[in-house]
């Protein structure tokens, strides 16, 4: 089976970023409640895990798993850096890429996601804003997440607060790509949220505190499921 | 038993940096055979491998297990980055800080060393010459292995053609902290230049490209211990 | 008279760099004969001097000043960076934003081109290919400047080198945003290479060594001049 | 005369960051409102503006001018990049480096620490707390400046709040190096701020917004240098 096979939109992308409710054994807990989830609904619910906590979630579960990050670097001499073909060897199938909290320079963006195509992993960029979004979407990845990074964290959904920013980008990244699966993100915390973003015209959202900080990840995630089906 | 007593000087420090030969499947071979050559020999080797790469190591090995690199965050929305706990909880014992290929800023080694501390996890925190040693030496990290840039990768040994920088940097880091640790890197490809790196007053060495790109790394590893036996 | 029209295409553009030729008492002696080489031949030669030589070409010379760079800030606490209004009020017209050597995060690239139009500055934006070509057109800059790295300071035109690269520049750029100029660079050193480069679709080089470093500034100057003429 | 003899200590060294009462034309007002109140009180009082009014305020007064960062760079390829060539060519006299809004790899601080020697200008090393301030002091600059970054700009002095960084900063600086001259920073806004700046054991101040962004900064200033008479 090819890697994209394992994925299809609508998408719940779950950010673990480093919360200590998404680290180590805690990650791969979460990993296995969003897996159950994913089975019972039959929506493609994925994981983007730290690093060190890739292989023992793509060896433990059958959800598809995300690294957070790759560097624009190839086999070398990088200590401390990302080396896609380690993320890959590790089971990830693929990667969110410059995410406003690890930004990347324009030419890296580039770099990696070529990587990414050669490697035959999905790429996910990130974007702040629907300009950015358009210029991303001129780079050819699979995806593109926008995120007003003033909402990442608050509880207020993109969805609801700033819905022109939603519209807005899947207008001008259709116009230049439309093969570009478009996401959004930032303050989704329920399941109106996610069928709200669905209906501005994106393919599911890339979610972190709303699911990882939840008092029960596993309900809030079975209505942000329960939302795309009824979508 | 406490971490810190799970190495001891002499050490020999391998770096997998992101080589081929040290990624995934690969990464996990070369550990055990550095762990065979430590068993023989009772010399302490720990290995450097990519993040991806510790938890497999440190689960299927015995051998000490370093990261190559540590951001200094915390618990949070710090989607991408390397956080302590992460590496510590997937089974590294210690972390290199600072290296080459990877530097921090000033205020960043600071705050990643005393995380460390914290955490009971081993900084060895790299320098490129004497006075950056010396700096490094007043923020009190377990170690510090100075090498000389030009030489990493050259196998050209620093304890030859740069002794003096392999002195110059144990004369002061004594006089600052005497409790520092001192390595030194760059070129090491012998058992000959591992024991000249200890006549000049280290106790022990990193190295990379020296084990993980030798043509049969058990072999030259078994000579570094070797030559540190009968140092 | 609005900043905008003391400059028109075809242009030439010198980035100063930090050459030693280009520095300080030297820059403004260069400065002045790209002026007379614009005064003589009605081509419009623009240059990217030094922040702190900004000012005395500008208050010296009747020829357009650019900035190097300016970072995505505003008035505030911001010590050690480039601020657009400083570079605007020493007496630049514009700037170069993501040259090859202070490459910039994809988003501070979209927040330093909006800032220049707040400020009614010239945006020249470099890119390293043309797909980050294509991405840039979608930020809506007034020029971009394609220069393949490989090729800088080496003498080796991309003209000649690399036509394919320019001309899909040029078509990319158009498809996205056909306002945008398109200059190229990257080893022009000749007469002949600028030719080329209008030949192949450009409005404009970005040069630098080819003029700052050579024996004769005013002379290879003025051949660039007249080939522009002649195209 | 030697660059080094137009400052002594104790000094009032005002940071002029990207505050728009600091940039451009202002910027060269309160340069010359700077000289007064040294002229006339007869205290050391240098001011660090952005590189762009280096020029302009080296040719007009003759107070002494410091950059407010420098790149670790040579003559070369470097656009969009501060040369210590460049500024002090431009007026200025020596420079602050590694202020927390602009922090260097520790590589770097060492390599500018050089670089500022090897060129006659005067190295004043910012650092956030004591540990930083006695690494800083092993690599010899000429002043350190102790900024705890969470006081910055709020009005509330170090030497109120946080008395004990002030004191075990020089503490631990002498130690490792009593010719560093150190200076403290952050939430001065006062004359009295100064005068326990001093008595704390430091030989000067760092100060921004307390000066810059005061109603009257003359007013301010002249408080400032009458504190350091009776002190």
């Amino acid at each position: 089976m090819n890697t994209l096979t394992k994925i299809r939109t609508p998408i719940i992308l779950i950010n673990f970023k480093t919360y200590q409710e998404g680290t180590g054994k805690k990650a791969l807990e979460l990993a296995k409640k969003a897996e159950n989830v994913s089975l019972e609904t039959d929506v493609c619910v994925a994981v983007a895990p730290q690093f060190t906590d890739i292989s023992p979630i793509a060896h433990s579960t059958s959800i598809p798993v995300f690294a957070q990050h790759i560097d624009p670097i190839k086999y070398g001499s990088f200590t401390g850096h990302i080396l896609a073909e380690s993320i890959k060897e590790a089971g990830a199938i693929g990667t969110l890429i410059n995410h406003s909290e690890r930004q990347l320079k324009l030419a890296d963006i580039d770099a990696t996601i070529k990587k990414t195509k050669e490697l035959n992993l999905i790429s996910i960029v990130c974007a702040n804003n629907p300009s950015v979004s358009a210029a991303i979407a001129a780079l050819e990845p699979n995806m593109t997440a926008v995120e007003p990074p003033e909402l990442i964290g608050t509880g207020i959904p993109v969805s609801k607060a700033k819905p022109e920013v939603v519209t807005n980008t899947v207008k001008l990244i259709k116009q230049i790509n439309p093969k570009v699966v478009v996401l959004c993100g930032a303050g989704i915390t329920t399941g109106k949220d996610v069928a709200a973003a669905l209906k501005l015209g994106t393919e599911g959202v890339l979610v972190a505190s709303g699911i990882v900080k939840a008092k029960d990840p596993y309900k809030v995630l079975l209505k942000f499921a329960e939302n795309i089906h009824t979508h």
